[in-house]
């Protein structure tokens, strides 16, 4: 089993992606939030790469029970109904619903990588189960760190880090790339402070100035949730394992 | 003073680098031998960014004084006179000579930053002498990785944090990115070793695989030499600092 890293999703195109098995990370915020709202009972998050076409779809094909969600530069979107705060997409508001979500980068980076066999989204609240998951399909993988701007993000590339050990707990024939053994060991210089870390890094501070505190909290927290956001059909759902269901949180 | 790292040139575009002060490294190979070439009295090294440019400018601009080098996947091309080995450069071969230079990742990577107002390249060979330039420039820099393929490579990224290491030593009032903090903790994990480090990265594994063992042993010696390869008119050159020309190693 095969891991690689891209610490940007600027360094592939579209096609690298077909029929490989892909984990995008958006520590701050978008996978984060994709997680706790399937946690919470959403029907589906739609994944979109542009804001038009985030508003072209909301209005027509989903009638009354699309909520549009996304940011762009920390901020909520004019019209939109939620912002990218994990902490807006509570049972109350997302149950039942289907989403639409554009964020700056984390839902860019997911529909790059849409040619994927198999893609999942992951951050620290559901590691655990992504890669127990991973270590069950026992294919290669390539995380995709969505970054900021397409540069290099601490966070998405701590995540990697300790995702990648996790899945070294479960299966002992692992081939890293340069980049993946460099995610190891930035998990193992920072990532025992994972709250610390966010704080310090480019995008918490960002986060932090546009009085996101209680965001970041919420995002250091590790596998707080056993859901796994899979792509299918265009939209992300919880992943279901038909043989136990009850492994990966809240179903439908 | 800032420093930002990119850990592959694709994730900027070449006007990102108008009027930046910019470090290009390529340890395996291309930065390792433009010092060496520069070091042993070559007049300058022209990087390009394609083999037929350097085919078509070495027949015109240069009459007899030109030499050819370069590499496709580690390999000289047919018919130029030098591949992109660092030991092939010695003084008796590029003496006074200029060399037209194409590599697959580190002379395409230099091309791509010509904008930048300053430009120089670093290899483990010359980082102490780099790390005195920049200090003494006292601006904000942006190291670039040429990486592989677009790809991370651990070399580079190990050779950008010993670079910034060395730079804190000299100035204590640095603000690093998230990338420039991972390339320190990455060579604080990785670079004592640095011959070590080479044989077990991917890039290295291809060379050795390809009998090139004494070039890592090669690229793997720690300030060798004081020159710093210089852009200037589209060439590069031995930098010379008027005020103290013998701090920057063997001059023209």
């Amino acid at each position: 089993m095969k891991i690689n890293v891209l610490f940007s999703p600027a360094t592939a195109d579209e096609l690298y992606f077909t029929g490989k098995t892909t984990v995008v990370i958006d520590v701050l915020r978008a996978t984060t939030t994709i997680v706790t709202a399937l946690q919470n009972g959403a029907k589906e998050i739609v994944p979109v790469a542009t804001v038009e076409f985030a508003v072209k779809i909301s209005g027509g094909m989903f009638g009354g029970q699309t909520l549009l969600g996304g940011e762009r530069n920390t901020k909520k979107i004019e019209g939109f109904a939620l912002g990218n705060s994990p902490l807006e997409y509570t049972e109350e508001v997302v149950s039942g619903k289907a989403i639409v979500l554009y964020t700056t980068n984390g839902t860019k980076a997911i529909a790059k990588a849409k040619f994927s066999e198999t893609l999942v989204t992951c951050s620290f609240a559901n590691i655990s189960s992504v890669a127990s998951f991973l270590s069950g399909l026992n294919k290669d993988v390539e995380i995709v760190c969505a970054g900021r701007s397409n540069n290099f993000s601490m966070e998405d590339s701590v995540c990697a880090g300790k995702l990648i050990s996790e899945i070294s707990k479960l299966n002992e024939e692992l081939y890293l790339s340069d980049s993946a053994k460099a995610s190891v060991a930035l998990n193992k210089s920072f990532g025992k402070n994972i709250l610390k870390m966010l704080e310090e890094s480019e995008h918490g501070n960002i986060l932090l100035d546009n009085g996101f505190e209680e965001d970041l909290k919420y995002c250091s927290k590790l596998n707080s949730s056993s859901a796994i956001p899979y792509f299918t059909g265009n939209v992300l759902k919880l992943y279901t394992d038909n043989k136990n269901s009850s492994q990966t949180g809240k179903e439908n």
